[in-house]
């Protein structure tokens, strides 16, 4: 087999956890995979380095900020590869540019284009284990670029992509992908396997584990994700395509994100024109709008919501100041998003109705709703958020 | 004119240390030069990496090393690129690769075999300042090298070489070269100008400014160095051709050599080939001899005596005991080398004898004298150091 080993900042984030992982490198070679290894700054390294460039210039120029920003990946790279050479495992560290990583020319957040496998491809033959400095790479001016947070998961999914890896296993400090958070419902339980959509809805939802960009990059290359722990020796969870999952669950997770404001605009003028005005100034400052609801009106006005994340209202309302339909808005922060996701809610009638029942046998009212294929998200009062999240995980026996 | 300035890890070690070379560079800039700085690591950042790796290796490999330690020089760079733009003098940061620098393959001493230097040439002609990371570029294999110890004063000199840079200004913590190290003469006169080969005698003596690889380059590439202190506005030492030095004094500088060990052999026998396999021995295991004088022989047996450095005296005493010839072999540690330098002894009698003279009277036993066209050497008892120096100085008028 042919694997791909990622490795996070805590992870990597001392000399004794960097031998811990070189063991756990140096075992998946030893069971006669070939070993690709991608690896972020040592924990801490990155945000150092953003302060020491804060102390010169509040906006420092991003090109620089990408020099500077990669040297963290770069020295973890090569102390992994010196401590698996130690081991009597011959491995070759490589810079982003030296594993053939190539991005588009827009700095610290760039996109990868293409990757050149040869690099890489030939130090597998000669037997190397390859570990890469995740999160950067080189663009067309041969300029070092960087992939923005969360960049080292990419850079392991694209190499795996473009390898064609049986497995990319991402490591972090959290086992893999639970139904819901454990802090909030103990009776969590950690799925086996669950598909690319899934995963996208629950991590753009507030499960942390992995960040929407490589999933989203993952199931386009259609790569088979593993996310586990390096602390311990537990399996993780597959993220793959739908096809690759036997027994389809009704629902895979119930999600809870914190994160939201819901703002109302009441009366608003029902004609063509309004909503559109609205969404473009918010999209022009960059604000995140989520669900949007729009009833039928009554006598030519009607009731406008959207949610927004928590911490973009104060931009919302300047935002919403200069335009004119919007005077009577309502802000309110005391709220949060519950979700129900499963692909087998798809072919499956039923499930939406069981979500409200269950909030409706809890005393909670749901202010807005919104679905998808795959998922069912309900807004409600903050307060009620963990009693619903442990309501529905019962209700569809996630705990079971 | 077109100034090449290097900053060392003293000058740019903390952010106020960059902020205070950032204004000098910001006036180098603003008084119509084009202007390219190369930087090492920030002091402490090297010796901590080289530090990390130890702890996974005691003899880490080269290849990972180079690219684990070129990393503090790529993060000074970035920085100081950032804190000039901030002032508002555009720049721009380079690695070694990115400026064109390209060794050959030799890992951790890598030799410069070439400049490409279109690279900075392009920014220079859009008015940016260039700032390189010193002490590293890539092979033809395109992977990291670094070039030892010293290599950003080599990075320095070389691009000064391929630009024909009118001056390449070495920014160190001292303000020059002196007559002598002035601890030991208060006396001690700042020399305006030297040429490139008083400049060796005295690196390769002890005089720690600046490294003998360096002033071998800059001669080379006929490239005009400047030694001078970031601390203070001071002008430094210009070292040059012979011919740019107008009037040239007799004799330039006393240095003062302590790493000294002499080794003589009593009784050699005085036929062909003794000399050499001792010699020989002595270079298969990296033993940096020095001097060597060996007097015509009587009886068919001679007295052969060298130096080498004092921290390698254990390293010799092993070789030579391998030696058949070496039976009576003395080590003496406790002797100093005094040299005294300058490229106006060429042409003047005399000089010689104003040495032996000196010491005599000072009451100092010559143990051995070596002389070349531009110095003579004395080993001398070790006690007798700082005197000897003192007497020399005074003797050629170095204080005048």
């Amino acid at each position: 087999m042919l694997v791909v080993q990622k490795y996070g900042g805590t992870s990597v984030g001392s000399v004794e956890r960097i031998k811990e992982v070189a063991k756990r490198v140096a075992k998946t070679k030893k069971e006669g995979n070939d070993v690709v290894v991608v690896v972020s700054a040592m924990s801490g390294e990155t945000n150092k380095l953003i302060d020491l460039a804060h102390q010169f210039s509040k906006d420092p120029k991003q090109r620089e900020m990408d020099l500077l920003l990669s040297s963290g990946e770069r020295v973890t790279s090569a102390l992994l590869a010196i401590a698996l050479s130690e081991m009597g495992y011959p491995a070759v560290a490589m810079s982003g540019r030296q594993a053939g990583i190539v991005t588009d020319s827009v700095h610290t957040k760039a996109r990868i284009e293409h990757i050149d496998r040869k690099f890489i491809e030939d130090e597998l033959k000669k037997g190397q284990i390859v570990v890469v400095a995740g999160f950067q790479g080189i663009n067309e001016q041969g300029e070092v670029s960087t992939l923005g947070r969360g960049g080292s998961d990419l850079s392991a999914v694209a190499i795996a992509g473009a390898l064609k890896a049986d497995l990319c296993e991402i490591y972090t400090d959290v086992d893999g992908v639970y139904t819901t958070d454990p802090r909030i419902e103990p009776k969590a339980k950690k799925l086996d396997r669950i598909s690319y959509d899934e995963m996208l809805e629950l991590a753009s939802l507030g499960a942390k584990v992995l960040q929407t960009r490589s999933v989203e990059l993952a199931k386009k290359l259609n790569v088979n994700l593993v996310t586990r722990s390096s602390f311990n020796d537990n399996e993780g969870t597959l993220i793959t395509k739908e096809e690759n999952i036997m027994e389809q669950p009704l629902v895979s997770g119930i999600a809870l994100d914190r994160n939201q404001a819901r703002i109302t605009l009441r009366g608003v003028t029902d004609k063509p024109g309004i909503a559109a005005e609205i969404f473009r100034k918010l999209a022009e400052e960059n604000i995140n709008v989520d669900m949007i609801i729009q009833n039928v009106g009554v006598d030519g006005a009607t009731n406008l919501g959207f949610t927004v994340p928590e911490d973009e209202v104060e931009k919302t309302k300047k935002a919403m100041e200069e335009i004119e339909a919007s005077q009577k808005v309502e802000y309110d922060s005391n709220v949060v998003k519950v979700s129900v996701v499963g692909v087998g809610m798809k072919s499956h009638s039923g499930v939406a109705c069981t979500a409200f029942d269950t909030l409706a046998e809890e005393g909670i009212n749901i202010e807005m709703i919104s679905t998808s294929e795959i998922k069912i998200s309900m807004v409600i009062n903050a307060k009620y958020g963990e009693l619903a999240v442990r309501a529905l995980h019962h209700a569809y026996k996630l705990d079971k």
